[in-house]
């Protein structure tokens, strides 16, 4: 059985707010050993003091842009810019987040989610041995809509290696490598909802997912562009295709 | 408090099974109005008699590729294909599986699997107002591993839709769109495991995502290969524009 909740009652987060107390103040039972505590980016920024002064969304998601994925311009003129950030997480806004702030600012991901999530499980683990997941709302491709992912890990598997296991007739399994990470923060969103203030919520019932402080982050989920026949937007491509394509007269 | 459990003991399907009555002979407590059944399509393909023979899997995918999106072949020669199945969803397999299946066949997709949870959905409505879920194993761009993907739906809300609602300070939200059936199909994956043989699972705590029958199914999740900045890998994409530059020139 996995349980999942939403911590109620957590109070704005401004900078130099001390996460780790904040969370067990807002408990309403003890976390036990195994838990997975899994938090909303947005707090862990605003606790980290990553909020800028931004007269524009565009400007800031232009500024974390570390590469130019796909962009496209709607009829009505609004430009969608997927882009790579610094973290090498490919979305829609670079992790700017415009909402929940004060006016005239805008909120950046924290500079190094894992090291923010490994900060909190050493805090948390004063209490109980549990992981630390951070979670970003991200778009995909191919699919309509958005789900919750895992952009900081810490003392928490990301993936559970089935690589060399084998079925029920004993021939190896073909899909190797469940992102556990991203179903988990998938599973928090559904009881931390988007309106409310709930940026905290406990899994509990995946302890064996649970280990040592030191096991790869969520840096580890980032698939190196190299490796990635997505890169780019198909248009994007096309047209340096294209050029590349006049520019090869003999 | 959201509760994500597996149902355990659900033997072997073959094709022709009622598997509404290995469901609910497989529940060791009651369904409840709101609970959200959650089925992995591997069962849903054996029940409904999606099993063919094919010698090598490589042909069985290219049977049931209706577009190849992006292919590349490894140092060692394997070659890996990113297609359009005919349901619309791309992925790297076109939903063939191989694992437990016996010798010499393979599994394919249920054809309409928004149709096999409407009348999974109808079943169990027998005995509670539930909502039904149909899931496929997923890569995804940009991000290494897998996980579960809503590919049927019935009787329950796909998409939260949040449009229209605002932030604490009153502003629209710009993340408008969460996909709560590929958040519940993943956190369903927590507990089903893949080597095990625990494919059915129960979500219990979200009755208010439950409604009626002739809801959007999953195939709304799948966007509009025209709307889609990725419909076509970076390298084959080059390439056809390269082609097209090249033929341009005089």
């Amino acid at each position: 059985m996995l349980q999942v909740w939403a911590l109620d009652g957590i109070r704005e987060i401004t900078p130099g707010d001390d996460l780790v107390g904040v969370i067990l103040d807002a408990l309403t039972e003890p976390l036990h050993d195994g838990d997975i505590v899994v938090v909303t980016s947005k707090i862990v920024s605003k606790a980290e003091g990553r909020v800028i002064r931004a007269d524009d969304r565009e400007d800031a998601i232009t500024r974390e842009t570390v590469r130019l994925v796909a962009s496209r311009t709607s009829p009505t003129g609004h430009v969608t810019r997927i882009v790579e950030n610094p973290l090498g997480i490919v979305s829609a806004a670079a992790g700017v987040d415009a909402s929940n702030t004060p006016e005239g600012t805008v909120l950046l991901l924290p500079v190094d989610p894992d090291a923010s999530a490994r900060r909190l499980a050493e805090g948390l683990r004063q209490v109980a041995r549990v992981g630390v997941l951070i979670t970003d709302t991200l778009g995909r491709a191919w699919r309509e809509g958005q789900t919750d992912h895992a952009i900081g890990a810490a003392g928490v598997r990301v993936f559970e290696d089935l690589r060399g296991t084998t079925d029920a007739e004993g021939r190896p399994l073909v899909v190797t490598l469940p992102c556990v990470a991203d179903e988990i923060a998938a599973a928090t969103d559904l009881v931390k909802g988007k309106a409310s203030r709930r940026p905290v919520a406990i899994v509990r019932g995946r302890g064996d997912l649970v280990g040592e402080l030191d096991l790869p982050g969520a840096r580890s989920i980032v698939r190196d562009p190299a490796r990635d026949m997505f890169r780019q937007g198909a248009d994007e491509a096309y047209a340096e295709g294209f050029a590349a394509g006049r520019a090869a007269r003999d």
